[in-house]
């Protein structure tokens, strides 16, 4: 069960414009900016009510936000889902067919467990559980 | 100001399946169906938490989802804003430089006043503005 949309991730080229231009649209800045050395991204978080926006960097030409960029350019890269049980939540969706590109929870940024679910069983869209680490 | 994501729009092919899909994924079924005259699109919402997600799915072979699909594939369409006041917001967002599709809001589906950022000048993501009509 996804109590709500946790973020939705924006793959930019540039950090520092793409900051600049979403401060203004929020009219907010960014509560935080962390590397993720496993992924090879930099992102950056802004708060919007329940929700937040994640802006993702390549840090190296062969991270995914790279190779994402270079397919489809700058944009919505994924939409982010709360859960209580990531592993409990993992279990129910391969029950259901929904295939994992990992398949055991990982660290991700913002202090949680995260784990991708393919888009070509997700109609397209890359879908990703995220639990707060306690 | 946005007070949260109001939904995220994704562009389907085939309703039927997508919405078998996504019960699926969210342990749910949509709460509403309505066709767009105006965008030629028949749209599907489910709630998730305080946010939805609108499946939007073509009518005619000139809608703006049949393009999207076209050159894109089916995935995330775009991300929609919950705003008090869309006239304000749009006024203060054309001061700040970001330009919108249509001019004046207009009315979209589940009872909201609407207006679209182009994607040009906010990072490739497309954004809609919406109010909750009274």
């Amino acid at each position: 069960m996804f109590s709500k949309i946790e973020h939705i991730g924006i793959a930019v080229t540039d950090a520092t414009a793409s900051v600049e231009l979403f401060s203004r649209l929020f009219i907010a800045q960014p509560y935080k900016t962390e590397i993720v050395e496993s992924e090879n991204v930099s992102t950056i978080f802004f708060q919007v009510g329940p929700n937040k926006i994640e802006l993702l960097q390549a840090l190296t030409t062969d991270s995914a936000i790279a190779k994402f960029i270079e397919k489809k350019g700058e944009g919505i890269h994924h939409i982010a889902y709360a859960v209580e049980d990531i592993h409990a939540e993992m279990n129910r969706l391969k029950n259901e067919g929904f295939i994992f590109i990992n398949e055991e929870p990982k660290q991700g940024a913002d202090n949680k467990l995260i784990a991708f679910i393919h888009p070509k069983s997700s109609n397209g869209v890359l879908i990703e559980l995220c639990q707060e680490m306690k």
